[in-house]
């Protein structure tokens, strides 16, 4: 691959890994019946198998967007809540779409780490058997959140724990679930399936796939009728083995963890190198592959002209910059030499 | 290619055409920014503006039901019925997904031969006005429909005239426009935008891609808040050049007139062939890839042991046989010493 | 009650039964706590499980939309569909409700006598479990249907039975079903526990009462949530006694079948004459408190004129006239009277 | 009317005024055709235009969520946000309705006093343009608000100036205006259409009627719809001449104002004697007709086991106590006492 211009805006501005084009290429052969009625399909069934036990179910689907929505319509009544942080995807980034397939009502609270903790939750329980109030029924992280921390396997037990004390499931979004695993140096079923997540939506576009997302059921009753959800909800693939054969590279070799490390050391370097240029501050612990920094405004502005990235928080100067598993140790310094331009 | 065995249940069933899969591979090779802000998107806007007029715009979505839908979604309030044929893909096939995110009734007129005409829509229009009664929105069309035969030109715009006079709008479920342009023998937009369709899902899956398939507007006030629905919907891809690369190859070098006028004379072969076997009636007129025949149930089974395909009408022991680009005359010639086989 | 002019419109278009005027002012002598926690609405309670069992359950909500809406929504999934007539209220009078709130799928099966059979209703089977397709969930019938002819309670049964072997529920629409029991002779409960409907929606506004429509369950799993759907469903009164007063009065005093017994009377009778007249045709048997006849649609026009009522089929110069508890056999004559006017 | 136990629970807890009660014996005495097409109705109607301008439109409903929930369809795409704050009814209290029948997000904004201002929904207009936000749609506020407090004309004209000028439609849920128009001692239109409201529910369960809501647009576009909406909404009554006169008394003899000056008067009251016990603290300014007071727990509890109430915010031992028009002075001093005994 020749060297090209890397972006800070979002790991969705990556390219596909090689060895999924490949893969893709290679399972373009043949005609073979479609939905995932296919070989294909079914190999890479038993790869999450493999990884997330034999009792897990998978159902393979096109984004993010698409696996949270139908995952969570599988766990959610119209006149239940989903419990989630005031940062979460679902809240804020999918235009209401949980509200709108589902029907249910949303309650945002208040996370400075990304993360939900069984406290926050406790006063939502009041509400429980009256019939004004929408009743709480999911709880839905993100892993890692948004900010770009991670829950520890402990964190998420717990949080699993009172949640199924309360009659509540737990969905996570693990659109980047990858660099989390990466990061505690776990398995993906470690944080998962072992601390009674209930649904996952399994993220591969961030992470070198081309396309598709997948729905990790560990509750195998919740999957029982998901199969009209995903097809109502406009997320059934024809062809499906399209998505089947990258998810089969991506698990099988290991793929997801080193592209998942990958983009971790990127940003881990990007940190370090970051906090040692003046005016420049690190404003969430950098576990993953976000780095979140605020610096003056008018140098912000200055660099995104060179490299575009996103405002976080404009009210505080607070930016994000995202590294990928397609970024090396030169494009990284490239862009602090930027950064250091636009500050002075 | 080698050769390799070719099934009727689908042309969902068929490869990704090479030329797709070197576009694909081609787009590899660079960061761009996410959703559809960079430059392999914005050629292939460019070229559905040089295939469907300078007003059209265009959005890419995943699949057909995605297309379907928030296509509809754009066109349609929750108190407004959409009309279509009782064979209409979104009434039989899509699990509802209209109803569900749109909340709108589908009414569903019975049509032989899987055409909508005025007289037929005439007495819907009765409910016009009184608030009991679902108001008529939208009359949505299958071309070419769910059983073979293609709209001309003049039934559409007849049709979508007697629609405008009557202020319903007109959508078009173009999930195999190409096949009919093709039999047709005229341009894309000459049974689209020329003729008064108002939004249209124009199909790519089927004709080749790996995946996406396009929501073309020909009026653009339907278009302005589409982005909005489209996210919604859970149909925005975040890595939207490998869509949009597909398209681009598909319209620029005619290649969607290519596959489709092959897949169509694999059909007109099938059938000729067919029709000559005693014991087998070709059902419906052979216009696209579709054969529709009726054989003895039992015939019918042994040859879908040997090669998958679905039944149509069980009552009528009517069955579906699909043809697909990727097929060669003796593929169908194979296939039809099968039939034989099955009909001894 | 002074003399006055009676319309053949509908049986909405009645008074409120005085007893129930009494009722209602009884009530309004105390502070009671709101949304049926109040000695009133248990009253009510007990007197319908008197009428349907021990084992059903009733809950209160303002009208007849309302209470197709929730009740279905207790018994459907989004991804199912609600099989009915073509006839059906929920299907053409309802504007849409079920599928907005649902968000499900009706399938409307054409029924010259507005009854659903089990043989209509077999080839939608061939959907389960089929993931494109909306799944069969829910049944739902009209007593007396939207045409005004009567289920027998062997009809219910066959159809419950079919119904049950094949995992769907049942649901009746009994916005008049004091008519159909009326005409039957026999008691509320076996038209509808007895014969194995689960969910009825039991009508009182077109029976005498001011507002006021009754969800009952037989089948209690479903009941279960039920209190949250009809809140969610904006169909919790605050202040519920007023409307459990009504019911109350009209199930303990057996006003129920002395209202509808009436108003099947005035139909009878008003059938009687009519069919006597030169030019008119009944077109349905009156079983009910509904007349459907055809007539010159000059006579019609000026008939409506004088009094208003509905075409019921343009095309088929068809129209209905209904009956209501509150006429009089002079009511009848002089109607028929101003029909032998229209006539000449 | 004898004397009984008065609850300060809810003002739906209230009986129906008697001059309420008179009108609806009056309207019980021949048939009128049903849904609204009735003088009854069409006086009542005009009654609202007398009051709030002839630029404005009504249309009744049963109760307050489903005013607030098809108020609001007609003004919110499911792509939208409702911006409220966090102690908003259709939030907190109306089991996800408005989530569910729309399809929209809602934005719950912390408020102390339940009053939104311009800068806290400044934040929310970040969203504004880009696909993957819901947008700002519309903005709700409660009047008075759920915390007893009420705006301003002044405050409620920077709010609507400050929301038409970012493209936001402003919605008011009016359960309780009459108690905030008697506070202000204005008219109702004073602190509706002349500052800016586009569509209001007005309340009269919870200030005398049985049942029955409005919902009132001073936006004639919004209003064009709004037929279909409320029937889809299961919120169109058949026998509307019952909502209908008591509306027209309500509004044609300013009996509004005097039954809310009336539980004003009787919450003031009550407010003055509670604070002048050790150990109660009024915490939130009393401006309608409820008193939120912190008082221990236990004597709380013991209170409540005489004459129960609800608990407002448990962690602050926080509770609400509600007037209503039907409470005389000794009721008050009554419910006093028990306060007091309870206290010791």
């Amino acid at each position: 691959m020749v060297r090209y211009k890397r972006s800070f805006a979002s790991d969705n501005n990556a390219v596909v890994h090689p060895k999924i084009m490949e893969a893709l290429q290679e399972a373009n052969n043949c005609h073979v019946l479609s939905y995932g009625e296919d070989h294909y399909t079914e190999s890479a069934r038993e790869r999450f198998r493999e990884v997330f036990g034999e009792d897990s179910e998978v159902f393979f689907v096109f984004n993010g967007t698409g696996a949270n929505v139908t995952g969570l319509a599988s766990m959610t009544m119209p006149y239940q809540t989903i419990i989630c942080t005031d940062y979460a995807h679902i809240h804020v980034d999918e235009c209401g779409a949980a509200e709108r397939f589902i029907g249910c009502r949303l309650l945002p609270l208040h996370s400075e780490d990304g993360k939900l903790r069984p406290e926050q939750i406790m006063p939502a329980l009041s509400a429980v058997g009256v019939e004004h109030h929408s009743q709480p029924g999911v709880v839905s992280v993100t892993q890692c959140t948004e900010v770009g921390t991670v829950y520890t396997a402990e964190e998420l037990k717990k949080l699993a724990q009172f949640s199924h004390a309360n009659n509540l499931l737990v969905h996570m979004d693990g659109a980047r679930i990858a660099n989390a695993a990466a990061y505690l140096g776990t398995s993906l079923k470690a944080i998962t399936a072992d601390v009674g997540i209930d649904v996952l939506s399994f993220g591969g576009t961030k992470n070198g796939l081309m396309f598709g997302e997948a729905v990790v059921f560990f509750n195998r009753k919740l999957a029982q009728n998901y199969k009209y959800i995903r097809k109502q909800g406009t997320q059934l693939a024809s062809k499906m083995r399209y998505i089947a054969v990258q998810f089969d590279v991506l698990l099988s070799s290991r793929l997801w963890l080193e592209n998942a490390s990958k983009a971790n050391a990127m940003a881990a370097l990007l940190a370090r190198e970051a906090e040692k240029i003046p005016g420049i501050t690190i404003t969430q612990p950098v576990e993953a592959n976000g780095v979140f920094v605020s610096m003056p405004q008018a140098a912000a502005e200055r660099l995104q002209q060179r490299c575009f990235f996103y405002p976080w928080d404009k009210e505080k100067s607070e930016y994000r910059w995202m590294t990928s598993f397609d970024m090396e140790e030169e494009d990284i310094m490239e862009f602090i030499e930027a950064v250091k331009a636009a500050m002075e």
